[in-house]
């Protein structure tokens, strides 16, 4: 029984911190399907694997279909979704993946694509609720354990803004003051030197940090781990 | 351009911890190819995903054909080889799978069947040296991180038998010490209480420890960020 009728597709969950109304929501983009199966409902960006191309190469050609693909600051592999009913009619196998906008960007979206908050998403399409949820615990693990924040985050910050997206990402409160003395122990976190523009409350004009690095490393291994240098 | 002649296979890098001439080596299990292509060369286990079955399913039943699965104590999934041309003729796509046996199993191989050293591996067919890098360093990283070490260990263990697992799993030397220290701390290893019959070379028996969980979790979130309980 070998699978020569399977289909391969790739999608992507597209995550952003996005003020709204103020305040900062992790957010995904979903696009509203105008046509059965499911229309009506929200899909996530992909679509079918092309013969002359690889999965990530997929994912960024179908990304550029919904957004500026430049905005993307990271892009990284989950599961795969194999059950073999997970859609209606012919089997397909879906690659999911991670991909991560820094707060502030604003790419211009087609008319049937928009941002929706994690916590209260629409109607999805088929599992891709499914794969929106894995997406946003596997961010949240790495925001554990790597610097992986800097993709969510502008190129210079204030730590409050820095905590907003921590608190967004991960669904719960983190404190700046932990949160700064953790991150910079670890070398991730950079001083700019530079402050912000006073705050319209006015008070003392915030410092700005940058991250130290903009790809992807594990901050925290065991000490005792770490391979000779 | 759909890909509907694209066939789907699993490929599955399982690792153990062997002692070669008494020196504890991690191994990987490869089965040698007796028909072109690529006849002679060594070939991860795996095969093609059946139409009614998902991936980690298709991974435990062609692990079958080759060990006893009861003796894996972890899988999970790895990256998806997609390069279109990564093996002759139609296009495979290739999900992969990380497994690992504890030391000191030792299940019944097929004939064509054989554990080989990571570090001097025999000519493998396709990708599939990459493949076992590539899951190499994935078990390298989540040593650092998770408490992935309790599927390499058996159930009860001197800290000096878990450093000779760490040392051949990462490739280079780490400190007993050190390691009892931080797993203690973070509490991924217990105390049974109990201690190991003497050694061949008397001295104090060393006592013995367990991993306090068998299911994989991350060990060093940053404490800053762990959710309220």
């Amino acid at each position: 029984m070998p699978n020569g009728n399977t289909l391969h597709e790739v999608l992507t969950a597209v995550f952003q911190v996005r003020k709204i109304d103020d305040n900062p929501e992790l957010c995904v983009l979903l696009w509203e399907r105008a046509l059965d199966p499911e229309r009506g409902a929200w899909s996530l960006p992909g679509g079918v694997l092309r013969d002359d191309e690889d999965l990530p190469t997929s994912a960024r050609r179908q990304l550029t279909e919904k957004v500026d693909v430049r905005e993307v600051a990271h892009l990284e592999q989950l599961s795969v979704f194999s059950d073999p009913r997970r859609v209606p009619g012919a089997r397909v196998i879906a690659s999911t993946f991670l991909g991560l906008v820094p707060l502030g960007a604003d790419p211009v979206l087609p008319p049937d694509t928009a941002w929706h908050p994690v916590s209260a998403l629409p109607r999805t399409a088929f599992d891709h609720g499914v794969v929106v949820a894995h997406a946003r615990t596997r961010l949240a693990a790495k925001l554990s354990y790597t610097n992986i924040a800097f993709a969510l985050a502008p190129a210079e910050f204030a730590m409050s803004t820095l905590r907003e997206i921590y608190c967004a990402a991960l669904g719960y409160q983190v404190d700046a003051t932990n949160l700064q003395r953790v991150l910079g122990r670890r070398g991730v976190l950079v001083a700019t030197g530079a402050t912000a523009p006073p705050g319209r409350f006015g008070g003392r004009p915030p410092a700005l940090y940058r991250f130290a690095e903009s790809r992807l490393r594990v901050t925290d291994e065991f000490a005792a781990l770490r391979p000779p240098s």
